[in-house]
């Protein structure tokens, strides 16, 4: 990811000709959640898994450049602490694929996908950048 | 948030006598997705719920500091891309606690909670810190 | 709901003025998942979830008949089990419509939505009936 | 599934020595949610998965008869409409057990598990019968 904010967190992009999305995450300092034992935040998790699904959509067949694409929503089940001073490897897959959504899985871990610190399931809205998935015709209320 | 990851992100508590939680996440270039447009990475609203969340979870009047408490799982709906250049405010609440695990919905937005950037629901495991949430009884294998 | 399913399981919509809606699943004996509690089957509740879902969906303004609609996703969390004998509450509300997804919570309850047995967040996809959702312009994958 | 209320609905578990969960429902007209489609309803699809993620966890090796389960939350994503006239086949398997809680994801199709009706992942709470998973020790408010 060459965003800001990947930047800043330490994602580095792992290329390869496969269909899913590989990323690393270092561990480092100041991605720590708690100070005590040194385990990373989950927040960091999370935009890693968020990164790697929307690589994962950009990798599938179908999805052509023009189409711009936003997370719909994103479900993380966390399984156990990421262990300290250990990389996070994180792949997502593009599953499924319409005219408008992409389904994406995603794993986080160590050195096993087997044993995971956390997965994910996410839907991704795919259009094009001149239609913006969140049009303003109805602003939205809540009861 | 007092953790160095949400000092990274920068995120500031608001602190009062409310039963829910709050936090701002002051705009900062760091933060940014989309160089384009300008607009922060979506795992930082992620980070910020998930910030939040817990803290709702440790104001809960039945919440114990000695219980630890884990994210077990967290999903985010994202409504519209946050605007450029505006801080975000999140707030959170625990609607309901058992004896093992509290349930947490969220909102992030600039202004106005009736017109969200991203809504969340989450579940936070509740126990002890000498039993983990994640004993490592049955190392978990995937088929 | 007027469904098939619906009129099997019992549905019975509660008709008002009101932005959300409403519908009661009268307690049934084939309605029951543990014959030895008595409590009904969580996929009643959340087939009941998902008709009031769908249903504050029609009942939001923006909505029109031409629309057609799908649920995109649901997730359901439960709270604790339903009392058996007791009539089964679920209301929804269409908290936020856009172009092309509308995203709902839903609660059910025996007589206090404070006191949800349930609660639910999905996203519905609008679109044309003779545009479906899922063209199978690709079939989808898995890896 | 041997509830009165999988029984009403017609799902009929599958026998077999894998690690994972299989059902099957016939097609079926009570359980359609469209009459002019003839399409089930998605809460038949979701109350399948509900019913094999349950069977799953129960034939993961570490489970013990003697604990106790219940689904804390499941979530569904809707890939496709299921195909009138065609039988719901329905896989789930527990890919990660910890002492307290289950993670079961699950698929729903008609001949092949790559083509997806719907797929979910859900967390299950385990804990023995006399503890329930809801103690009322704090009723539950909402803000």
């Amino acid at each position: 990811m060459s965003s800001p904010h990947g930047q800043a967190i330490g994602i580095v992009m792992v290329e390869d000709d496969l269909p899913r999305a590989q990323l690393r995450v270092p561990y480092a300092a100041h991605l720590v959640g708690d100070p005590d034992s040194g385990v990373i935040h989950g927040g960091v998790i999370t935009a890693a898994l968020d990164n790697a699904s929307g690589q994962a959509v950009r990798k599938h067949a179908a999805w052509r450049a023009d189409m711009g694409m936003a997370t719909l929503d994103l479900r993380i089940d966390y399984m156990k602490p990421a262990t300290p001073q250990l990389d996070l490897v994180v792949e997502a897959e593009c599953y499924k694929m319409t005219s408008s959504v992409a389904f994406v899985r995603g794993v986080a871990f160590h050195e096993d996908p087997l044993d995971p610190v956390a997965t994910s399931v996410g839907t991704f809205m795919l259009g094009t950048p001149s239609t913006p998935r969140v049009s303003e015709a109805d602003p939205g209320e809540s009861a």
